[in-house]
């Protein structure tokens, strides 16, 4: 795979090189640059992506080298690192460095294990878990394990994964018995009974250290509705704090240094458009005990427009978390629920926040299938409790939420994450009307939820759609179905025209 | 995947920016860099690897984002391009072109497909293909592309692939009525036989445009070796002229515009380091099509440290080779051998290059295992002339061989591609003896090849081992059992202390 002569000749560390920041952003792979007459290194005999180490910072650093022919960007006698790179190895420009090359990582061989069908070992998962934190995979090589793992894996691997992808950091939340947390697998728009129940459990006092995502394919992720009522971008010091004052938190994981394998990991799976459950469940559970959560409740919708399309699926995916949850000591609680339509009716972040707070104000107008979605799943969490009795849940959840207790335990989540500046509602809106009286006998989670993209929900919260009929509904000829709202010309009516080609419902 | 907003403001083609040439070379993938500030796109939004089409070429450039921070790099107004996609767009700096978002291409479904187990159909084959060619996907796309489908494919899926990759530009060959060619699967270190079996195949008359590699792990390639005799570097238009005029020729592939996806989908199977059995053949089979080789003699070595291990292995890729050769049209004639210990003495260029000329000149000391295997083969080779009587072949090659024709066709060969400037054998020489009496009961492939690389063989054709003793000689205690031969002081050291440890050598 190397010139050994090279290898020698850098392994010598006689020839130095001089350090100096290319400020090149390389979403998340680390990059060496040389000059192609560099001191130290013959380029013109490389003829593929090569590993290097960089020597000289506290810990070497692994990169993938790239040839320069303008000394401009890096001379002869300098060694380059992209930005990414840079920060890691945390010296100033100037640094003298030394170089060598990477032999392949023998974790890789495992993944030709894997193509040929066999079942990994718990220190192999590790292993590769490792050379993944460590950078010494290249991107190609972590999407090659997720392909050649994503086909098949026995529970007992889903279990290693996991384990391998806790990592050394776990939050520790010394004084509480108990830590609960909840998570949706997704794929129903409108779907943020998250944010209603980490209101509700808090207000009854168990410690639920809430962590979530930003949307790449959907029209809001949990940490961009609630980014409109709160900063989410908190450290582990923050939520520490937040919690033993509020009993609740909710925030995003980016600054957080827990689970460090998977920054990378849901990377790639992104960049390939490739996610299988077996991964998910991992990378889930794995987030979630490093948090030192103790109790988790996993929501699966099932419908046929949703992400899992049936229950033989969903009961998969049910068993799968239960045996793992159980294997690493978190205690998992998996309800199959009802994906078949959105719920509640707005979607999109400002729209959604505006339909979580009005039931928290236990307005009139509240969607009432977000609110009790919302009370079954927080209903389920309360009876974590060992304290509370049986089939109490939902009572005492519903009661918190009458009460008012829920909108006060938010409000001072709100007022400790810092509350955000209030984003507007898109202007620009289109209602989408019946063209035939009857009743709504269906609607579609992916049309709705793309109609939504289009008009511009995943990066502005204020574009979306509000639905004014839901499954079951009589409408009249005429009568609006649902609202476009968008901030941009271009995208309205890019939503609008795919609106009206196919606006997602079946009347009958 | 994307900001609609954003590929809308840039779909306008309102903003336009100035090409610039960065001198990066990036190993085969296409990179985009613009400025953090960019004007005709809000870089803070961008949260991956991001695909990009630059417009203002013959065809649209596709590339992938890099954001950049330093105005020397690019500017706001600039749109940098890395060595691969500036020659390949062709455009002169400055030229004023517009920039667009590339939705993931459709056939990226194909790769979810595989995985979850599906056979893929030929225009799925063909659409993976032509992104490949097209730059469409990344070289993870690659990487998922080849860990999916590497785990089964079907012998109908692998014809698929096989036609895809030929591709469009298939080499003409008018006025012959047969075209041969000759490809070992390889594992053996010094089985150098293509080169002289091209001297016999073009002595006797058949037109042989043999195509080869450079190394990547073994000691030599057959690129390699013939590269000590001649220049290897040769177009289309100087391979067609030398075959009309001297019958053969040996080239390697780097200037060959056929099986175009064929350099993407090598390299990152060398970056990843897994290549499967039905990629080979299709990829071996797609480039002797597209070389327009009519009949083609596959030689399968099999030993116990040879690339494949047992019979059974090799008869399923015979099998498979013949399927696939009988429906694309190419005689595909398959033959398993004996890899069970080197074949010839030298292992490394120079020394591989002195057997051959040996051979050729009907030398005393000429390594007769290595000349009965190219009669071997040479034979069955003559034999797909319909004029040939069964069973004569190899009889006419020893003659074209004993009578010094081949030696003759050889050197026209060698005149014609241009003599290479002979590179010298290394010079650093040690004995590795033998520690008792005996009979040589085996050598090790995977050994022998791995001191020969460790003494600097893949980059150095002057670095080998030459072996003085094969199985089933006998040997007294301190006699030679081969040289190691090595350019530097410190590959020398490297590979002789490997052979103290464990010279390859079985003695019984």
């Amino acid at each position: 795979m190397y010139n050994k002569r090279q290898k020698q000749n850098l392994c010598n560390g006689t020839k130095m090189l001089a350090l100096k920041h290319i400020a090149i952003n390389s979403f998340n792979e680390n990059i060496v640059y040389l000059h192609r007459n560099c001191v130290a290194y013959k380029m013109d005999e490389i003829r593929f992506l090569t590993k290097v180490e960089v020597h000289g910072g506290a810990q070497p650093l692994h990169g993938f080298l790239q040839i320069v022919e303008d000394e401009n960007i890096v001379t002869p006698d300098e060694i380059g690192l992209n930005t990414e790179a840079f920060e890691q190895l945390n010296l100033p420009e100037g640094t003298i460095v030394t170089l060598s090359l990477t032999p392949p990582p023998p974790s890789l061989n495992s993944i030709k294990r894997k193509i040929a069908g066999n079942i990994l070992s718990p220190a192999e998962y590790n292993n590769i878990v490792n050379d993944i934190i460590n950078k010494r995979y290249s991107n190609m090589d972590v999407a090659s394990f997720l392909v050649a793992s994503g086909a098949f894996m026995t529970p007992q691997e889903v279990l290693s994964f996991t384990q391998a992808l806790i990592g050394n950091n776990t939050v520790n939340w010394d004084n509480e018995s108990i830590v609960v947390d909840h998570h949706c697998l997704g794929g129903v728009p409108g779907n943020k009974t998250d944010i209603i129940l980490t209101a509700i459990v808090a207000a009854y006092g168990l410690p639920i250290p809430k962590t979530a995502s930003h949307s790449l394919s959907a029209c809001a992720g949990v940490a961009d509705t609630m980014s409109v009522l709160a900063n989410v971008d908190l450290t582990e010091e923050e939520i520490h704090e937040i919690v033993s004052e509020n009993r609740g938190v909710l925030s995003c994981l980016r600054n957080l240094e827990i689970a460090p394998a998977n920054r990378t990991i849901s990377t790639v799976e992104r960049q390939i458009g490739i996610t299988q459950q077996q991964h998910l469940i991992a990378e889930i559970l794995a987030i979630k005990v490093a948090m030192g959560v103790t109790n988790l409740l996993i929501d699966i919708p099932v419908g046929p427009n949703s992400r899992i399309r049936n229950t033989r699926e969903a009961m998969q995916i049910r068993k799968l978390a239960e045996y793992v949850g159980d294997q690493i000591g978190i205690e998992v609680e998996a309800v199959i629920t009802d994906g078949s339509e959105p719920i509640g009716n707005g979607i999109g972040a400002v729209l959604e926040a505006r339909d979580i707070m009005k039931i928290l104000r236990n307005k009139d107008d509240a969607p009432q299938d977000l609110r009790e979605k919302s009370l079954f799943l927080a209903g389920r969490i309360l009876e974590f409790d060992p304290k509370l009795r049986g089939g109490q849940g939902y009572f005492v959840a519903k009661e918190l939420l009458d009460s008012g207790q829920a909108l006060e335990a938010m409000n001072k989540i709100i007022h400790a994450q810092g509350k955000a500046p209030q984003p507007v509602l898109g202007n620009l809106v289109r209602e989408v009307i019946a063209r035939e009286e009857g009743t709504v006998e269906s609607i579609d989670n992916s049309r709705i939820n793309k109609i939504g993209v289009l008009a511009g929900a995943i990066q502005n919260p204020g574009a979306g759609i509000d639905l004014l009929k839901k499954v079951g509904d009589h409408v009249e000829e005429g009568e609006t179905l649902f609202r476009i709202h968008s901030m941009s010309q271009s995208e309205f009516e890019y939503a609008c025209s795919m609106a009206e080609g196919n606006n997602g419902y079946t009347i009958a």
